[in-house]
């Protein structure tokens, strides 16, 4: 057995790993990241991209923003389609001065990465059987297998940063946490087109037979989803299948002005709410998806993994440089109220643009009916801005 | 067989139907209101009492706002406690200068029926067997029993201002009509009490007991409600159960400060949300509960009764003053467009206040941070202030 030591052992190398280890590593912290996956797996994932501007500033702040201002595409505003009206939601006007920057998670990923083997901290790839331990005592630490050899590091306190379905959350015994969740009875089959985007702004569309998603990854690269079966296959969505009904889900003007390609990425993805509370245990934090998820309506995912990182590097930052424990004390509540307030956003936002199959005709109604009262009324649209570009921290 | 001739034949001789008819009557065109219950019955109703502007604009056109001005109380704000907290929702700031007038509807009735008296005006009080016939053809009327006589009424067009159960929305074949209705698993237990309210202004309270809400119809007569089970008894509740239990959902200041006494009205209304689409069939038009019911949170039956009465008296007048129909032909679209916003809005402060019995854990979290997004966020408070004063006709 190696056995290793550090200041706060990171599980999960993803956008919420790095970014709390980049954050420590410059406030003179000791890390060690684990992460299950290679580094080539772990930089072809392909994942959700609006930032709110706290995601933004966070970057930055982590020194990991250059590429980000220089490819990112600034978002003013986008549109919500409602069967054939078109209706923009001018976020700039709405927040007084605030947008979102479109940037892929691949690409946040790519340069936490290379900003960490620039500056320094060690990240090991292809960690088998990542377990957080004795987080319950004072002396907590993390076992894995590295190449076949078991190591250990021992750690003053743990960052549970790798997902829904990580080592962290399962390492909680089931009577000290509570779970919530919902899951939603249809799916997102997306895909990504070297074509470009038939808006210059994101178009989310409520129809009829469905929800649909134009999005883009930059001015060459679309992503578009549309709502589909849970139970339906990738394989019976042939390309010309996927743009044919993408098209009837989108007002007459955009379904004509889209340019359509063959696709290079297709996949369906389920939907679903869950939060775990708390999200601290003794010396373990959980961050991000290992405590929440949220449905990609709204892009609300890789941001409030961010909030929680922010949240998380003020409690440890104030431990360790201060010897104040009151900001990390406080870290499962701070976070877990905008939490809360993003899991609600995403759940109204998916609620109110999807169909749902065999919903009763007066709940349908509200649904309609909360969607036109949205589009038309300011105080709605603020508070609907207000959450997309993200609520303070 | 006696055979009487109007303009409008009016059903039902509740506010609706009675600023219906006053309007009608001060723009010269005449009707008849057939009422099946006596004047005495329908002056003892207790029902609610938060006028919306638009609402007291009518009342005001009517001619029967003189009462309302002098003794009603208007009110800038309401406050939402949430367990032990307590916010204020301020009205008049929140909607630019809109307030609302406390004033039962019983005085509302009471105004119309002696203004009708005075200006003129036929009302037939305890018409038994009323129906309308014929109303899809050019020679609508409607027949009654008055004192075990025959009676029919000729006339261009009737207004079914009848209520839920009336005779009117019941007389349209089943194929015409599609209805929508959801019905609340709770109802509210309502004491009319000689207290001075608790607050001069109203209180909704979201408790994990239940709703509660501190109403009053004057500075010295309070109306309160708790949430009950749906299969409550009235005799099981005595006034002190009632008193203490309402005391338990308040925050501890305003349970300490509440003036406690003998009611002399008690009873237990169900909740339940109903539409029926569309609101006119040929010479039949559907006004307020005929069409539509709502919650009493928020308070916006007799609002919504009031806007569905402006926009008839818009098309009557304009039909018969200036031969043209165009106002007329729009009633129902115009008159639902408002109805769904009003609907929704009393169904999501239902769902909001309220515990529902055996809800998902996480639903019941979806409630909850509605609740505490809705009070923190300045665009929720403008959105719901907007509503309780009456989105415009």
């Amino acid at each position: 057995m190696k056995t290793l030591s550090t200041q706060v052992c990171i599980i999960g190398a993803g956008p919420s790993g790095l970014l709390l280890g980049q954050l420590l590593h410059n406030a003179g912290i000791e890390t060690i990241i684990l992460e299950r996956s290679s580094l080539d797996h772990v930089l072809s994932r392909v994942r959700a991209g609006v930032l709110e501007q706290g995601t933004v500033r966070l970057l930055e702040e982590a020194g990991a923003g250059a590429r980000m201002h220089a490819e990112g595409l600034p978002h003013d505003g986008f549109a919500i389609s409602c069967e054939t009206d078109i209706h923009r939601i001018d976020l700039t006007q709405l927040t007084g001065g605030k947008n979102v920057m479109v940037y892929g998670q691949t690409e946040v990923t790519r340069d936490l990465v290379d900003h960490r083997s620039q500056t320094g901290g060690i990240t090991m790839y292809e960690a088998a059987d990542v377990e957080p331990q004795e987080f319950d005592t004072a002396g907590p630490y993390v076992t894995c297998k590295i190449a076949g050899e078991s190591v250990r590091i021992d750690c003053r306190f743990i960052a549970g940063c790798d997902g829904f379905h990580g080592a962290s959350r399962r390492s909680v015994p089931e009577t000290a946490i509570a779970t919530f969740e919902k899951v939603y009875p249809f799916g997102w089959l997306g895909i990504l087109a070297d074509v470009p985007p038939v808006s210059h702004e994101l178009i989310y569309a409520s129809h009829s037979r469905g929800f649909a998603l134009c999005s883009m990854r930059s001015n060459t690269r679309s992503r578009y989803y549309i709502q589909c079966n849970s139970d339906d296959h990738i394989e019976a969505w042939s390309d010309e299948q996927f743009w044919t009904e993408l098209r009837r889900r989108l007002p007459p003007e955009t379904a004509e002005a889209m340019i359509t390609g063959p696709s290079f990425e297709k996949s369906i993805a389920p939907l679903r709410s869950f939060v775990a509370e708390p999200m601290r245990f003794g010396s373990l934090f959980l961050v991000g998806d290992a405590a929440h998820i949220v449905p990609p309506t709204g892009a609300k995912g890789l941001n409030l993994a961010a909030s929680d990182v922010h949240y998380l590097f003020e409690g440890l930052r104030s431990h360790f440089l201060d010897s104040d424990t009151t900001l990390l004390d406080a870290y499962s509540e701070r976070a877990l109220s905008r939490v809360w307030k993003a899991v609600r956003f995403s759940w109204w936002m998916t609620t109110m643009l999807h169909r749902f199959p065999n919903q009763a005709p007066f709940d349908a109604k509200m649904t309609e009916t909360e969607l036109a009262y949205t589009l038309d009324s300011e105080a709605m649209r603020t508070a609907l801005a207000e959450n997309y570009v993200g609520l303070p921290y």
